[in-house]
């Protein structure tokens, strides 16, 4: 299903070549005040077509809010907020039915599906669709500023070339915050720089890379999170996973921690001059039994390369039923990561908001 | 909440010193035999006490049916099985309830749930609430064997020793599930001696270790799963997560394909000599787009090291509010990576009986 | 919430004077088919204006259809209709926002909701949302006919006045859909026209009337529904009390078998001349235990008159503090009884198709 | 499924001669103190073989808690409750297997679930099964009751005798509870004897007789309760039907209000001599367009009459393939309603916890 959380429940809905997409969010507290400018900005931070590191395809991604709001003030119904989609390509898609994409979603698609499966740009498993969680996103994220609770990420990684990473024992929203407001969404820009000759060198040779997203969130308050299958490791897991190429997951030090010695990986915690508790390191990611110690919660998430490449490749015919080879050719993106940026922070602030009542 | 799945909903109950701890099972399909020595079998895998490499707290932990069999065949109504709890040392926790044990779920608890929280044995939170899980993972792994669906895992690594890895293209179940027969479940029984040393080592030093279990399906048919939140990836993260120690999961090359090139990372597809459709790898993780590919679902999870260490550790002391010393006698495991092989297969079961019905 | 469901379901958006309402039903079986002309046909049943029985406003209910359906064919994403408002009356809301109208939900809502609630035509409580209710339903119905499943309704009674009644024992299509066939949807036309006469009555006199509604489905397969808090009537109930103005609901006899001997309400089993098993009465309204006998599914509804009446009403002002009197004008239904016939309906199939996958 | 709530969730197992019956309860407020003693006391309301007036069989329903409660007080775990079945009969089901009991589940639960399903006693359908929701009833009133909201309920009818009814304009709470103090919860204990003097004699003529109950909740503070789905009827409605026999429900007037005019049913409001907002009348049972008004909550359920009668009846031989004639033997009550009064107060227990948090 396409619907997320039980306390702000989300509903997304959509194919990259429907009239719209967009997103119900159910439970919004009543008289939260939404800036929608701010929800308009923090869309275009994946929008495509900006830069030579992203497709050319060219997405008017206006949002259209068509219920839940009253002069910009949630009034109690459900909110639901549409992107009408202009830029389709009327082209023939017969080919992308018979030849399965390498590592898109085509084939199991086409399984569980059948010939009735929206193809066309991908259809519900379009990049697309990560444009509704934005949307709500960025529509909780100022739901939880009221509450003190602050999002950033930046890009990781790009290949094998690493960003500084953030500083995950320090609640300093200006370090949280700036590589959201950057073009290229890094901490480090000299980084940044090597990572776009990457993606130019990908784009190059009709090839993609992958990459880490680092992400953030400080202010939740400790105790915040539920035991077992619904704590806040679980559910900022189902939500981010339903950004298309995550592949992997880690809390903290996450797969380091893997190869320590309890006494290197625990934190230890302390009174700081406040007497607030704290832990003076944070391999826990902030989160401890599922529950948050109120520490900032850090995780990483890994992105697969775009399967979308121009290089031939080797592949399956439905229509022959035999071996066959595919060529990509048209628009697409080099690396996504950088897009997928507010998008990790979106899925985020649809995982907190689910604790935050 | 302490509750799983929709279609197959498990609900678990109990505290590490309650009379009981236990599982629901409801939406079982009537009919199934259910064959409760296997079922007793499989959670002995997770026992502690049956060698030194773990706890020496002895549990007689035998499964015993409230409801839902009737002569072994699943009827209809809720599977209700229990395990009472004998082993419990009555003992002073006013220590416990004043010291927060580092990277454990003490200090957040505490916050959360006040002083009624249920600090012996750490309560919900502690690793014994796996037990139940494992019941149901039990059950529900002869379900699914049913469909031809086999579930099997191993020690990936243990600190810095790396066992082999799962073949995750191959469909032989002999591979699959040769660990999970062994007491120390390792592909290779070389690598096992080392880690067994490490785990030792970390021991006679009042410490713990952390380590990495891979875990795979194979017979899950392509076109399995939902899309976007309730994904295979999301739903077995949700699952996963609920393993205690638990700080990372990657499907696939996971991390790894971050930092390759997609014409590196993509599986393409073949026709196998069966008119089957294949992939030449699986970095993957036999997952795209949330759905099964027909490839092995295969994945690694990261385990941090046990929190409990002997080793005296700073930490506050929430009576005195004041920083202080913590030593943690008493029972411990070392390491919990070899007891938590069938609990991350359990995890598994209970997230692909969601799909296969 | 405004979702229904488990296996298919519905989320409902909008408010009376929003931008558009509108409905999303996640999980429609990939490939339906679906006869938008009869889906907007289906709306029509309840569409206002039609009459001087109804309500003057005017309403284009056309409904638009922005993702789910490629070339009408549900291709396995969200299927989401909506209407877009367009016959709003901008006026002054402020006596309506003081003066709480009797046994409207404006008195509990702005307790709920303080000032944010949309007060303008009711709000998302307006009687109008269930235009989406009814999208939903005429596709759902589509869905189930393919099963063999026919849903009918009719008005039982305006008033004192009585129509006949279903013959709950009968699986005649004919006589199940005849009524809504009709634009006054009753069985028999003689009463039909004395429920007329008395709604004519009521507006007259600046009131209003209220009536009973008989739904039924014929064809729903023995076994269907799920035990305890998920029997079939359960669902229906959770489902038809969306409905405003619906005050009681009954099964088969109902409320009538409470004074009976169980010699006289018990439903005798008797092979007919197929060998299916049927039963001579059908006082249960085929469910026993929370699942289908095999016999038509029938209930009945209550639903109170409307209470926006014309004349002058004793009421409480929040603005002042103290008791007021209110006179309200406007546009509105002496009865909605025969409006919300298809409503019923649309109820009886957003709860069946929950067990029918 | 056997699951109640979101956020405060109930999930009820066994059967009638399983080894235990009982209920999970998840998401009860910690630091609740549970009086057990009146938990004991309440189910014992619902209680066999306290008369004549009710079945023979001698229940020992003795609740024993495995999880959740430390020294009485809720720790935050899911609190797990049971009774272990100590008076089944061993005896020869294959009659029940072969003959359908009129109006029992036998039937379509046979088409259901198979041989494998449970016949012994009723299985998962058995009344028996209320006796697990009465427990969750009677600890959720306790959390109520803090809150200022209490629950009552009596016989309303037993076929055509009828007793007093509530006055649901007053938030008296001795007249609420009078009731359910009585070995024959009524109000009026001359008609209390008329109508044991019914039900002997429909157990003298092997015969069953229905009734109705009616329950009321004060204290409910107005706004609560969700749109459309989620209202407290719909609520309410899921919990109630989920007490076997219940076959209509209504709220305040219910089905009377259909045949009035607006202007006779609305509920006008008014500040009492406190500036509280109240109605002169409540006959929307304390609830309009889902939410509570303030005034008390109540309704009306009719209970149809125990379908097990010892008279013979026709039915369908299953075995055979051919119509029987069955003869029901052994104890079964001749009215179940005096029993259910204490079922019916949890069921609105279950219900309003979901709003009162």
């Amino acid at each position: 299903m396409n619907t997320f959380g039980n306390k702000i429940k989300i509903t997304v809905f959509g194919q990259s070549h429907a009239q719209a997409i967009g997103v119900t969010i159910e439970g919004l507290p009543t008289g939260l005040k939404v800036d929608t400018d701010r929800v308009q900005t923090f869309l275009d931070r994946r929008a495509p077509g900006k830069n030579t590191y992203s497709t050319q395809r060219q997405e008017a991604d206006k949002v259209e809010y068509l219920s839940g709001l009253v002069d910009g003030v949630v009034c109690g119904a459900p909110l639901t907020a549409v992107i009408f989609n202009k830029d389709q390509h009327s082209k023939d898609y017969s080919e992308l039915r018979a030849k399965m994409r390498p590592s898109h979603a085509d084939y199991p698609a086409n399984v569980k599906y059948g010939d009735s499966y929206d193809v066309r740009g991908g259809g519900q498993f379009s990049g697309r669709m990560t444009a509704p969680i934005c949307i709500a996103g960025a529509i909780l994220m100022q739901y939880l500023e009221e509450k003190g609770i602050y999002i950033g990420a930046h890009i990781s990684s790009i290949g094998i070339i690493k960003d500084k990473m953030f500083d995950n024992t320090s609640f300093d929203t200006d370090m949280l915050l700036c590589a959201g407001k950057k073009d290229f969404p890094v901490l480090d820009d000299e980084a940044g720089e090597k990572m776009k000759e990457l993606i130019l060198a990908a784009k190059n040779d009709l090839d993609s890379v992958g990459g880490i997203i680092e992400c953030m969130a400080v202010g939740v308050p400790a105790g915040i999170g539920e035991p077992m299958f619904e704590g806040l490791e679980n559910v900022i897991a189902q939500s981010v996973f339903a950004i298309p190429a995550v592949k992997g997951l880690e809390f903290g030090l996450g797969f380091e921690s893997s190869s320590l010695f309890g006494s290197q990986n625990n934190d230890e915690y302390y009174y700081d001059e406040n007497s607030n508790v704290k832990t003076r390191t944070n391999n826990a990611g902030g989160i401890c039994g599922g529950l948050a110690t109120g520490m900032p919660i850090s995780f990483k998430v890994a992105m697969k390369p775009t399967p979308s490449i121009g290089k031939a490749q080797n592949t399956v015919n439905l229509a022959s039923g035999k071996n066959d080879v595919l060529e990509i050719h048209g628009r697409h993106d080099p690396c996504i990561v950088q897009r997928a940026v507010p998008c990790i922070e979106a899925a985020m602030a649809l995982a907190l908001s689910q604790f935050v009542l």
